[in-house]
C-alpha cells in the first residue's frame, strides 16, 4: 500500500502534498477479520490545514483503495487522469461522498498548481491503463515520482514508453533533482518483455485447445483482458466476462475512452446456450481470493456455468507472494475436475508491469538525478535499489514507512520518523492495528476460549455454582472426562474455600478463577485458553 | 503427510501392512492453534487386527511424524534402516513408549516376513540419509513403493543410485508388477542434479563473503550439512550448529555411522570468542518457523549471537509452497540490518531431493511396471503422472486419499473409498477435523465475539441488567457511542417488554439475544459477530 507526502517550505510550515493513497489486503496470519489495511494517515490528519492537493497515479488498490476511507478526513481536491479518476469516483460515490472530487486531468504539458508545487502527470505503461509518473516541481528542484511503471513500446492498450519525451524532461528545468523510483522488479535480471508479445502465444494457445477456455488476470489489466479476448474471438469463440470487478473495469475503460476496439461479450445466460469449445470465458480471481469467479468455478458452479473434463484453465498472471495457498488449492480442485491449468512458467502467457533491473538502470541513466529513492517493494528490493544507485554515484537512501527526508541538499538527509503505523478497514470502522482488536482475535483462534459466569450474592457469597462454557477447546482430555464439567468443579471447590476478601473483589476472583482454569486445561489437553471471567453481583435493593 | 496400507487375502480380510505415518503442518488460515495434523486412521483401528507390520521409509516429518502419536493405537511392529529407526525411537521415547518398538532393518538382501508379504528396504537417495524404497512382495506380485527419492550418482551421504541393483530388481520375480512412486518434482522438465554439485559453489560462496556467514538448510538434510561445513572449513571459519533439531539429527547421523568425516564444530559459547568474519553458522528454520534459529536471528540474538550489517545469510534450501509469507518477513528483516541475503534463485545452493520428469521416466522404462501409482504431490502432480505414464502404455490410476484400489489385475480398479479424514494434535489431543473445534476458533478469528450474560430470578423475572463483554470487535462504531452499553440498552429494552413465554425458554432467550446483539452490532461497526448467551436462572432454594 503506498501513500508518499511532499512538502516545501520553511521547517514545520512546509505545504504538503499527497502522492496516492493505497490499500493493502489482510490474511489470518496477522489480521483476520480485517477488511483492508491501509497507512495510519494521523499526522496527515493532524496537518490537514498545510495540505493542498493529493494526486493518483493509478487506479491500482495499492494506490487508490483508501481514497474513499481517508478522503472525508482530508477532504482536499484530488488529481487524476480520467480513467484513474472515474475509478476513483466510483469509489468515492460508493462510499457516499461527492461524484464531483476528482478533478480530471490531462497529461503533461497541462500543469496543476498546489501550493508551492507544480504538477505534471507524465504517461508511463503498466499493467492498467494510464499509470502516470508525476513530474513534481518546487522551488527546490525537480521530482520525478514514478509510481508503478514498466518500458513498453507497444502497451496495446494506452500511450508507449516515449524515451524523446523522458529526454526532454531531464534537460529543462536545471534536470532532474530527485527520482523517486519503483523497485518491485529489481531482482529481475532481464529487460522486461512488451504485453504485445502475449498476442502470439495466446491466440496460439486458445486455438489449440478443446474444451472451454477459462482464463483469469487482474481486472484491472484492460490490455491483457483485450488481448485474451481478441485471441478468443480468433479462435471462433464468444467471449464472456465473469466477476463484477472485471464488467467494472472493461466499462469505466470504455466510457473513458482508453479503451476502444474491444470484441463484443456475451453474457452469463447467452453463454449457457453456446457448445463450451466456442467459449472463452475471462474471470476474476488469479490470486485465489475466496469470493471471486475463479474460486467459485473451482468449487462448483458460477451463474450456471461449470468446468468439466477436457476444458482449460489459463493463469495469464502471476501469483503475488503470499498467495500461493489459496491459488494451489484451486489449481487441484481443478485438477480433481479434470481440467488442464496452465500458468505463467513458460514464460507465454504473462508479463510483468514493473521495470526490470536493465529497465530501471535505464531510466537512471535517462534521467540522470542526483538523487535516488527507491519505492515500491520489500525492504530488500529497496537496499538493492539504492546500491545500484550510489555504484553510478547516485546519492541514494533507503526510506521506511514513518521517514521524513530532506532532499534540499546534495544527498538524502533523514530528518524525522513520524509514527506511521497501520489503520484496518474492520466491518465499517476505522481501527489502529494497535489498538488490541486483531491481537484478541489471533489469540481466541490459537488457543480456544473459556467463559466463566458466576453469581455473588447480596451477602458476598457465591450464589450456585460457576458456569463454563468452552469456545473453539477439545471437550474432552488427557481423564476422558468432560473438560467443562471438571472446570466448574475445580471452581466451585475454589469458591468454597475462597476467603470473603477474595471474593468481595472482582480483580481477585478473576484471577483466581482464570489461573484455575488454564490449569486444569493444561492438564487435561495441555493449551492454556484465553478466558473471560463475568462475576455477576447481586444488589441488596 | 503420508500413511499408505497394503493389504492380501481374501476380500475383507486381508492380511495388512502400514508404510509410513506422517504428519503436515497446520498454518492459520485453517487449522489455528493445532499443533500437527495426521491422516485419520480410523479404519485402521477398526482393522488393527488385522495388521502385520509398520515401514517406516525414511525419517522426514511427513513420512514418520505421526509414529508417537498412531503407535499405541496400533502397536505393531515397526521396521526401519538403522537412522530411520533411532529418528523413530527418540520420538517415541519422548512420549513415553518403549524404545525397542522399532527394529533396525538391513537393506536388501534383508528380508521381513510380515504376514503374506516379503518386504526388502532397497536404498534411494533423497534429501535424509537411508531414504529407501520398499520391495514389497506378495502371491499377487511385486510391488516397488519408492518413497520419497532421487537418482543421485553421489549423494555425499548414504549410498548412490544403483542402476544394476533396479534392474535387477526388475528382472526377478516375475518383474515389477506395479510401481507406487514419488511425483514431487513431475513438473521439473530437466533432469535432477547432484547433491555434489553443489560442493564448489558453496565453497566460493562462503570463501568470498567478508563477515559472519549464517547458513540454513533442513536440519534433516545432513549431506547438505556436511557440505556447507566443509565450506566453512576450507574458508578457515570455525563451524557451529544452531537449533535443536540440527544438532539432534547430526548426533543421530553420527552414532549410527550414516554420518562420517563431519569437521569439528564449536558450541555457541565458544563462536561468541571468535571473529566473525571466521565464523559459519549452520542454522534450523529455512521454512521460516517462528521459533527456528532463522527467525530468532531475523528478530535478535539468539543465545547471544547477532547478525550485523556486512554479514551474509544463505538459504541453502527452497521455499516450500505456502510458507512464503514467514520467508519473506525473515529477509527483509536481515535487509533492514544490512544483511545481504542469498537463496536457490542461482540454482548453485541448492538441489531438490525428488526425481524430475526425466528422471521419473528413467525409472519408469528401467522398471517396467504393469501398473504405476503415483503418490507424494498435489492432485495435479498425481494427474500429471498418470498422464505420461498411460502414454507409455503403463496402467495409472490417481488414488486421492480413502481409496482402495485393487492391484491383482492388469489395470489398478478402485474397489473402496474409505471415509478418511484428518486428526489434528490440539495442545495434548487429538481431535477430528470435522469436531468443530477449529472451525468455532477460525468464526472467532473473523468475526469477533460478544458474550451476553443474563441473570433471572426465581419467578422468571430479568434480575438486573443483562452484562455484555465483547472480545476482538471495535469499540466503538457508526454513533460514536460505546458499542457495548449500545448492546446491554438494546438487551434490557426487549427484556423488559419480554413475554414470560420467552424468558422462561433458555433456547428463545438465547435466540432473541443473540439476533439483537448482531442487529446493534450490523449497524454500528458492520460485522456479524459470534454470540455466547449465559442464561442463569436462581431456584427457589
Amino acid at each position: 500500500m503506498n501513500a508518499y507526502v511532499y512538502g516545501y517550505g520553511p521547517e514545520g510550515k512546509e505545504r504538503l502534498i499527497v502522492v496516492d493513497l493505497g490499500v493493502t489486503f489482510p490474511d489470518m496470519d496477522t489480521t483476520p477479520g480485517v477488511d483492508l489495511i491501509m497507512a495510519d494517515l494521523a499526522w496527515l490528519e493532524e496537518n490537514v490545514d498545510r495540505i493542498d492537493a493529493i494526486f493518483i497515479t493509478h487506479a491500482h488498490e495499492d494506490h487508490i483503495g483508501a481514497l474513499p476511507h481517508w478522503w472525508p478526513r482530508l477532504r482536499k481536491p484530488v488529481y487524476a487522469r480520467k480513467f484513474t479518476a472515474r475509478i476513483g469516483t466510483m469509489k468515492l460515490e460508493e462510499a457516499g461522498h461527492p461524484s464531483d472530487t476528482v478533478t480530471v486531468v490531462e497529461p503533461r504539458p497541462q500543469v496543476i498548481e498546489a501550493g508551492p508545487f507544480k504538477v505534471q502527470f507524465v504517461p508511463l505503461s503498466h499493467s492498467i491503463p494510464e499509470s502516470s509518473a508525476l513530474l513534481i516541481d518546487s522551488p527546490a528542484g525537480r521530482v520525478v515520482h514514478t509510481g508503478d511503471f514498466k518500458l513498453d513500446g507497444n502497451p496495446i492498450v494506452g500511450e508507449p514508453f516515449d524515451p524523446l519525451l523522458w529526454h526532454e524532461i531531464a534537460h529543462e528545468a536545471g534536470g532532474v533533482k530527485v527520482l523517486v523510483c519503483d523497485s518491485t522488479n529489481v531482482f529481475s535480471p532481464n529487460p522486461g518483455r512488451s504485453e504485445a508479445t502475449l498476442a502470439e502465444p495466446l491466440r496460439d494457445f486458445i486455438a489449440a485447445q478443446k474444451g472451454m477456455v477459462v482464463a483469469t488476470t487482474f481486472a484491472s489489466n484492460i490490455a491483457r483482458l483485450k488481448t485474451l479476448a481478441e485471441a478468443g474471438r480468433a479462435a471462433g469463440r464468444s467471449v464472456c466476462l465473469l466477476g463484477r470487478a472485471m464488467k467494472k473495469m472493461v466499462a469505466a475503460a470504455e466510457e473513458t475512452g482508453v479503451l476502444t476496439g474491444m470484441p463484443g461479450t456475451v453474457s452469463p445466460e447467452e453463454a449457457l446456450e453456446i457448445p463450451r469449445e466456442n467459449l472463452l470465458l475471462l474471470v476474476t480471481g488469479s490470486q485465489g481470493e475466496r469470493r471471486a469467479a475463479t474460486a467459485q468455478l473451482s468449487r462448483g458452479k458460477y451463474l450456471g456455468l461449470e468446468l468439466k473434463s477436457g476444458d482449460s484453465f489459463l493463469f495469464s498472471s502471476r501469483v503475488i507472494p503470499g498467495n500461493e495457498r489459496p491459488v494451489i488449492r484451486i489449481i487441484n480442485n481443478f485438477s480433481e475436475m479434470g481440467v488442464d491449468v496452465f500458468d505463467d512458467t513458460s514464460g507465454l502467457y504473462h508479463v510483468s508491469g514493473h521495470a526490470n533491473r536493465p529497465d530501471l538502470e535505464a531510466v537512471h541513466d535517462l534521467l540522470r538525478p542526483k538523487i535516488l529513492i527507491p519505492m515500491h517493494g520489500e525492504h530488500r528490493h529497496l537496499r538493492k535499489h539504492a546500491k545500484i544507485a550510489r555504484a553510478k554515484g547516485i546519492a541514494a537512501e533507503v526510506a521506511t514507512n514513518g521517514t521524513m527526508l530532506d532532499l534540499s541538499g546534495e544527498a538524502p538527509r533523514v530528518v524525522e520518523y513520524i509514527e506511521a503505523g497501520r489503520t484496518y478497514l474492520d466491518g465499517s470502522v476505522l481501527i489502529g492495528s494497535m489498538d488490541g482488536v486483531v491481537r484478541d482475535r489471533i489469540r481466541m483462534a490459537l488457543n480456544g476460549q473459556v467463559l466463566i459466569t458466576v453469581i455473588i450474592d447480596e451477602d458476598d457469597q457465591p450464589l450456585g455454582e460457576p458456569w463454563v462454557e468452552m469456545v473453539g477447546l477439545p471437550t474432552r482430555g488427557r481423564t476422558g472426562m468432560d473438560l467443562t464439567k471438571q472446570i466448574e468443579e475445580e471452581l466451585a471447590d475454589f469458591l468454597e474455600r475462597a476467603s470473603e476478601k477474595i471474593i468481595a473483589s472482582d480483580e481477585k476472583l478473576d484471577e483466581a478463577m482464570r489461573r484455575i482454569s488454564r490449569q486444569v486445561t493444561m492438564e487435561e489437553i495441555g493449551k492454556k485458553p484465553e478466558v473471560v471471567v463475568v462475576v455477576s453481583r447481586l444488589m441488596a435493593e
